[in-house]
């Protein structure tokens, strides 16, 4: 899927919700363990109830690769669900990769082309010959970890290198590396007041915006700081949507959260277009 | 498994070597691709003609996940062949994972307790809340990235943050961290006289040393700059060792570039110690 495509899906529902597929089975309405695969089963029901009012799903690699075999097999199932019956949703793998050159390219194979996920985060610390490989693929796209939601982002990310916080060098060295077209960034929702700054070095580009809800960011602040003239924004939330109830009616409660959501995405769309 | 052990099994073989385990289903023997699981085969063969000469294993996780849901079997076949047959051996992840940190517990579980490596590699951009949670684990080890192998090492790694080299704020900030204790780091052969500096800051951890070999870095090097007292490095080759014949005699061609390196660091051992 290419930007423009997304673009048409966010004006057509009125969405740039993303919701975060992070399974965890302590977390999960009980009875779905006995399914035979009680992760896929509680995604597909996630994926139904709530695909019209999201335009992206991204499911991150650790919640699966905790459970082995199993778990990487439920991922399988969760991206071929999705790329058959809602072709129309960009799938983001959430797997925060990142190796040498030949390494890197083995990675990109893995989630553009065994798992056909449109996309893929990649960390930065290895620099261009960790990144270009993933750059590479035709209408896949690259999203780079630029200011993470988290706390120890302050232990590096906003560090000044060279007189200049790292992940503005981060954003600032990427635009140089080949087919940085392909390239989206992570900025954390709860640093949204530095969206004004990143939006002078990249102001074209695609920002996947986690730490909306439960990590406590502010979604009229990403507005109306991060928004673009092609909107430019995608934020996710997960724990926030998925648990939103661990009983026979989840699915309902995740759609109704999602919801809450979309109609206060609706209204900066409007405010905004 | 903990670092007097590892130290025992060095000064026992007189080897600090570590094989890295990255299997190319192009640059095997191809008649290996008639066996049910090829890539378990190639690492089985290896594993058992190469165990004597080597102290560690080191998988990338790339080469499997690349191979989708086949591949992650043989990577759970190989580590559970590795930790039945031969336990004295110590088994590095080579996975470069990190996520905020309800996410990082879910990729150690991964990696310790389903996989049951004794250690992992992790990606030090998202900071403190990132690491800790793989540090927590008793008796495992988290490998961080300090200065890689690559090019692309010089992007953001060596430079200067707050006066200082962003590897460096990296080594001296993770010496803050919790347990920090079970911290190991990578850094590249091809940057040995770096260590002299590294040696500054961490004299008594642990170094994962990639890139020797088809990358062009040199074992003297590494250990002129890089050696401590309980000697500290674990130095890495892949590709120069498991790709060494793509005949039948496949194993044994790779025995014997692993015995040339043994060799060099039986040298090296005798003239440290």
């Amino acid at each position: 899927m290419n930007t423009t495509q997304l673009v048409q899906e966010i004006k057509k529902k009125k969405s740039f919700l993303c919701i975060g597929l992070d399974v965890d089975l302590n977390k999960i309405p009980q009875y779905l363990l006995e399914e035979e695969d009680p992760i896929f089963a509680f995604n597909r029901a996630i994926i139904d109830a709530t695909h019209h009012l999201c335009v992206a799903y991204k499911p991150n690699t650790a919640f699966y690769e905790a459970y082995g075999l199993k778990g990487w097999k439920s991922l399988e199932k969760t991206i071929n669900y999705l790329n058959k019956k809602y072709p129309e949703i960009f799938t983001i793998a959430d797997a925060k990769r990142g190796d040498i050159g030949n390494t890197s390219t083995m990675y990109a194979k893995a989630f553009f082309e065994d798992l056909a996920f449109d996309s893929v985060t990649v960390a930065p610390y290895m620099g261009k010959d960790s990144i270009e490989p993933f750059l590479a693929f035709e209408d896949k796209h690259t999203i780079l970890l630029a200011l993470t939601s988290n706390q120890g982002a302050y232990d590096f990310q906003t560090k000044a290198v060279d007189g200049k916080e790292l992940y503005k060098q981060v954003l600032e060295t990427s635009k140089t590396y080949k087919n940085s077209k392909n390239l989206m960034y992570v900025v954390g929702a709860t640093k949204a007041k530095f969206l004004a700054d990143i939006r002078q070095i990249i102001p074209d580009s695609f920002l996947l915006v986690p730490g909306v809800g439960a990590q406590g960011g502010n979604l009229q602040d990403v507005c109306k700081y991060g928004m673009n003239s092609q909107v430019g924004l995608l934020i996710n939330s997960s724990r926030g949507i998925i648990y939103a109830s661990k009983e026979k009616d989840f699915a309902q409660a995740a759609a109704l959260k999602a919801e809450e959501l979309q109609k206060q995405m609706a209204v900066e769309l409007n405010r905004h277009f």
